[in-house]
């Protein structure tokens, strides 16, 4: 049996890793466990322009190897592990590893992130980043003047769709139904279909992206005729939908029906001493930089349940009184 | 008469960049106006070591010049002017600058900070980020094994100077009551009481902070006696309360009893088209990381705003169920 950490975090992506420098910067003993290497999703990320103060060269895995070593430095313990089973209730919480390994803690954040869906096709896992991507917000101008695929036709599909017209040349939506059925809002699909730069292609699938360093090219299937096209294209967006990681978490800790964690502004969930950051999170815009103010958030909002947790002193009422930092 | 923004930010702080970096990002004409310096009060930190990524030799200035050329990069216009006031209602808002100069947006993003409430006595503008500090989670560990002098009683000035404990090796608070008369918590207040590392003069106010390059000592009056003594210590932590710099928007917009902005998780404001970020708002965590993520989210509301309200199809309801970068 290990230590007991006062900040255990489970996912080590900018939310966890920047709860981690809050944490062990307040001379907590924390420490974030993941499968993986540090950076979650955002290490997938080739380039990364959008962290305010980040904008020389940089990648989603040099960004989040700064993170790293921020939170290395100030004492934050990277543990390895694959949680598989969580047991929040009480003062002292435990996360099991697939392996067996059992630690300890007096608070648990929960970061383990959410990915997008993916297609599964040839070219997609090697060109993601290259070319294929799942954020419009995250990656829309690397594409500037260029032609784009969308794979979707969601209300997120073609919201995201209509951003990219700004920046793009052209936009060719493949989508599975007939001519002029989207799963879209009606507004937003008039929209799309009055805008000069979109394309269509219906009842078709995307069957395989190619290309070696870039997205060069898009295979597309009519499901109907069973006839192939290759479009020749410099990007292929894929909107069908992302889930947060939290198979582990399943009655252990409130989820949404979508299973993502509601939190309160200071990150708290329905469990005390737990707290929730990052996509996991239901919430509005998921970036690296609100990951890191909810990670940030997380620890200070920890900190000050450890103090009256473990003192017996303050009262949730105390807590809500306090406003930090300023 | 200048030409039309899509989004005037008010307030060159971390915040108000973020937001920039944002709105230009997205191709959207993005300008911000500040008296001063890009910067904000960020910029009157001397270290800076807790934003997330940046940890090496980091300064305030430094890091606020990261995020001034970021947003330049993108197109972020940077404008001078001290607002004197603003009319935010209908679809063309207007910004007015105490000389006159006039200029219009489609969405106002609101960042014109808080700043902390300061003694006014000799040596603490000169000593500010030298030893003279406002805020304990931004500071606390430059202290590690120092004497402090802790000036206030109320709940977060005793909150604050107990955290502080983990770090120094002494607090001494100044306090204006008569001995054991504090302002803040009765269990706040038994807590530092308790404390081995707490020290107190009463009846007292703090009249001068002595030191050239780093504060030295701290010269104390005892009000009732006219007494005065010299104390020897490295820091002086200042917990008297803070003021959001929201003079200009008195009438135009929703305030809380404080003067604070509330806003909902889209940074919305009671006004539409209009947004609030950054210190200014109802909030529970004062960072620049989270000013930031206030940016980012900002910026991406308006630009769902400027969408639905420019072309007339998007309602609230469409935009509610959005959820934006996954």
């Amino acid at each position: 049996m290990s230590d007991i950490y006062d900040i255990l975090i489970v996912g080590a992506g900018p939310g966890g890793m920047a709860a981690g420098i809050y944490g062990s910067r307040a001379r907590l003993k924390t420490a974030i466990i993941d499968k993986g290497k540090p950076g979650g999703q955002a290490s997938t990320t080739t380039e990364m322009e959008n962290y305010p103060g980040f904008f020389r060269e940089t990648t989603g895995p040099g960004v989040m190897g700064e993170f790293e070593a921020h939170a290395a430095q100030f004492g934050t313990v990277f543990l390895k592990g694959n949680v598989k089973d969580v047991s929040l209730e009480g003062e002292i919480k435990t996360v099991t590893t697939a392996n067996g390994d059992i630690y300890q803690s007096r608070t648990v954040i929960l970061a383990p992130g959410a990915e997008p869906r993916v297609l599964g096709v040839p070219g997609e896992g090697k060109l993601r980043g290259k070319g294929v991507s799942y954020c419009a917000t995250c990656d829309a101008d690397f594409f500037e003047e260029l032609d784009i695929v969308v794979v979707g036709s969601g209300d997120a599909a073609i919201e995201e769709a209509l951003y990219l017209t700004k920046f793009v040349e052209s936009v060719t939506v493949i989508v599975i139904h007939d001519e002029g059925v989207l799963d879209c809002n009606k507004r937003s699909a008039e929209k799309a279909f009055a805008h000069p730069k979109f394309r269509w292609v219906w009842n078709s699938v995307l069957e395989e992206i190619q290309g070696d360093e870039m997205v060069e090219g898009a295979v597309v299937k009519n499901i109907r005729t069973g006839e192939k096209q290759t479009l020749e294209v410099n990007g292929v967006f894929i909107f069908i939908g992302s889930q947060p990681k939290t198979e582990f978490l399943k009655g252990k800790i409130d989820l949404d029906q979508w299973g993502y964690i509601p939190t309160s502004e200071r990150m708290e969930t329905n469990v005390p001493g737990v707290y929730a950051v990052g996509d996991v999170r239901v919430k509005y815009l998921r970036q690296v930089v609100t990951a890191a103010a909810d990670g940030a958030i997380a620890a200070v909002a920890a900190e000050k349940y450890l103090e009256g947790h473990v003192e017996g002193r303050l009262t949730r009422e105390d807590i809500e009184k306090l406003t930090i930092g300023s």
